[in-house]
């Protein structure tokens, strides 16, 4: 069962768990600051494929097979699944899943779509329809450069705010085990816009939806930022984390103890060079599915509310001079039934 | 509370309703077979703005408005919403229901967008998290055509098989009043995938998965073609749809009694030079909001089965020589509780 504390806010009373993870990643990434934790780093960029757009999908369906794997179920064993990606038109997921046959719901949230696809799991796991969900999602470099931005030959100068979109992936089975990590509560996201239009700032053009989901779970539930051992962000980077810190004490709520955003834990920054840090839908979702998940089930945190946030823009609009629509969906995952 | 046939058929036996839906389509579509059905037909394909792209924006939106108002509800009494549409990245709904403060999922089903959206929305209907969901999607021809095929004033000749984008938008709100239209159950889809690489070709490339589904949920539930008034398709247009009826027949399933398909209905077709019918998330989607859920909601129609089909495709993967995956979602719509 769950209760509905507000039109966005929600807690699972039978909480539905993560029954198996896993993640991939790419060799930028797998030089990182979290090299020890990914399941796969992989050295080729182009994973045995002809393009990169083949490579992205290739990438996608390996993860999701693996996690499948790791939970001791066989494609059959799914009931259905939530995925999507950056790319045109959600192609890196529809390729990357096409012989999979498993039942499928394609997702946009953008960088958002690991928790949009757990949220809604988790809702689904409510009633009696499912057994075993997949969520899924994916980012690569190439893919996203060569689509939102210049040709890679072209060695444009990427300026200070600018983010670095992950190779990466993360893929989970949401299933009804009593194990953890369970998935005790959550939050929809709304889509906040505060008329950000510089695409090199996407940290900044995110950062106001972060806030305003964190804002919403706790006072619609009644925790405090200090009830969690973090309070973690998909890829604001440094710039968003700043704002969104500087968002919230306005209004009274400081979570910078319990701060961490996955754009920034992704990269060695400076030694790598990767300006503001790293983003993607692969890059929370891989951090997700290799850092966060595996301490919460062992014990070693205990809450951890984790969003990813998504940048609802595309070039075209950008172009005809609108500004960047964010959003941020929130999944809160705790060690034991609260 | 739901029965889960199968990982992909359900039926739900406290079935949620449609409270109110709402259609809005343009001056092409206006004047075709179904000119008197429409809420709304815009004449200006601008609808007032300076770009197709903030014209369909405000196509959906408006549509979406207008479908919460006709349900006596205003935007707060909205739990959350499912959408999503064909423009990059999704971008025409995410600019189209900025400003209306709804709790937003994001997806992406191509032109499968309306059942698959409804289908989740039911879903969710089934345990205690909502109380009225909005479903929408829109489609225009202006910003589909200069997405996926040639700038609209280089006047490019069109094959017989292509079908044309419609300037189109259908929003529902999903509640579970005792009052019909019913979701009396639903189908997941799975992606198929049979070669076709032909992108004016788009009836046939989702064909074969509209045939998959409905055969599935027959296979599950024990209805024959003969308990339904009508069997309905998204947008197979002419080629698609014969060839469904062919696939259906191998199988021994004779559906040609039933079959309708909403991209043959949209176009007076030969008076309108429209080749192979119409396309389009928003041109099942205007339909189901404007022919049959009233239709059904009076009890002229009593059962009828709705799939909206959509091609899972990207220009920048076919020109890489992919073929195109196809994807149908499947809802139960019926005028009595069954």
């Amino acid at each position: 069962m769950s209760k509905k504390l507000s039109s966005r806010s929600m807690v699972f009373t039978t909480p539905p768990n993560i029954k198996s993870y896993s993640s991939t990643v790419g060799k930028e990434e797998g030089d990182g600051n979290l090299s020890e934790y990914f399941d796969v780093i992989e050295e080729d960029s182009h994973f045995g494929q002809d393009s990169w757009e083949k490579a992205e999908s290739t990438m996608q369906g390996q993860t999701i097979e693996r996690a499948i794997q790791k939970a001791n179920l066989s494609t059959e064993d799914i009931d259905f699944m939530f995925s999507g990606d950056l790319i045109n038109q959600c192609t890196s997921t529809t390729y990357g899943i096409r012989d999979l046959e498993i039942p499928f719901f394609g997702i946009y949230g953008a960088c958002s779509t690991m928790t949009e696809g757990i949220l809604l799991a988790s809702m689904n796991m409510d009633n009696s329809l499912a057994d075993n969900i997949v969520c899924a999602t994916s980012s690569h470099f190439s893919t996203a450069e060569r689509q939102f931005r210049f040709p890679i030959s072209y060695g444009g100068q990427r300026t200070p705010t600018a983010q670095w979109t992950c190779t990466a992936s993360g893929a989970v089975v949401v299933s009804h085990e009593k194990k953890p990590p369970y998935i005790v509560g959550g939050c929809i996201g709304k889509i906040v816009d505060l008329g950000i239009t510089d695409v090199n700032n996407m940290g900044s053009a995110m950062a106001p939806s972060a806030a305003d989901t964190i804002k919403t779970y706790l006072n619609d539930t009644g925790y405090k930022p200090s009830d969690f051992d973090n309070i973690v962000t998909g890829d604001l980077g440094i710039v968003g984390s700043k704002l969104l810190i500087e968002l919230l004490q306005k209004d009274n709520i400081d979570i910078s103890t319990q701060h961490a955003d996955c754009g920034v834990m992704m990269f060695d920054i400076d030694r790598q060079d990767k300006h503001a840090g790293g983003s993607g839908c692969g890059c929370s979702a891989s951090i997700l599915c290799a850092y966060w998940l595996p301490k919460i089930q062992t014990g070693e945190l205990k809450n951890v509310l984790f969003m990813s946030t998504g940048a609802l823009m595309s070039t075209m609009l950008l172009q005809q001079g609108e500004s960047i629509p964010g959003i941020a969906h929130l999944i809160h995952l705790s060690h034991d039934i609260i």
